[in-house]
């Protein structure tokens, strides 16, 4: 079994925001040489998400207006945790809706993908540097 | 370490539905001679999910009615998606709070469930053919 | 490649509670003795879910706060799955919003976490002995 660990950094200047990372993921597939296996793509953060959807900004926008509805950033004070000097209480809250992770199957040394899948960083508290895990396993 | 691949594919008449695939994706399992391992399963489109959960039919039905209150299908113009001429903007979000995918233990050649787990496709778009992916590795 | 597999077991007095396994599930990687490999975590219930977020109360209240404003515990009736008999049509939702498992990378013979990340147990239909799986597969 061979396996291998790569970090993805990424420092978005808005608060909330949606990064296709599929470019920087498929390298790290690449330099890995497994071509068949799993590949887990994760957050190291706990304010922000990585998930598979479709790349078109419309959708962005109806997923940030739709998350910032169900679970709006102000006023802070609605949170307790925010009364430890946070202000990002809404964005814990919205990574549990869109989740830490995905894993990626390998098939003949490439992500076996469906033809719209790409995978994506969801940012909701940013404006600070941050890291993607990307950790293969296969042969 | 060995692998395995097979796609199940669905056609579900209805726009929402909910499919128990938990036979299909034994059957990869019995296919795939491993014994040690992890299954992954994913919906390779991103307007449906994977997930686990009970096989009772008032829970699906409230499964669908609370998703139809938190994001609704109608009407189509509350979301910029629908303005690039499709009407899934929805099964999208939909999509997202559901999840994409889950992964299994084998354990002795069988899934390492719980009492009541079962294995289930969620449509959200459907009336057209669509493809999940199961990828086996292990030994 | 090696596996490993090893049940925990909680019995939470409350209905709704998050339990910080962390320490547990480090235990069985040390048991596991694997180096480079992939960790799965889940719940064996369909009521409640595994997940990684931060451990802070405020936060904990935060998500109890929020989860019971999407899916009321009662009215009972306003549930079809609670005409079996059940009571717990909200706890199954819950589950889908929080999510079934997560899945871990194995750096070193350590968690490759980041900082904050911390693993939870939420149990949104407690009061009753409940199991949560941890499979890891790796060298």
């Amino acid at each position: 079994m061979k396996s291998y660990r790569k970090e993805i950094w990424v420092n978005v200047p808005k608060r909330l925001a949606f990064i296709n990372i599929t470019k920087n993921v498929k390298e790290a597939l690449l330099e890995s040489k497994i071509r068949e296996g799993l590949c887990l793509v994760n957050s190291m953060h706990i304010s922000s998400s990585v998930f598979i959807n479709d790349d078109e900004q419309g959708l962005h926008h109806d997923f940030e207006k739709w998350l910032e509805t169900m679970v709006p950033h102000e006023p802070l004070e609605q949170y307790r945790h925010n009364d430890t000097g946070e202000d990002n209480a809404d964005a814990h809250l919205k990574r549990q809706i869109f989740g830490r992770e995905v894993v990626v199957a390998i098939t003949e040394g490439e992500f076996d993908f469906g033809p719209w899948e790409q995978i994506f960083y969801g940012e909701f508290d940013g404006r600070r540097k941050k890291r993607i895990l990307v950790k293969i396993i296969g042969e």
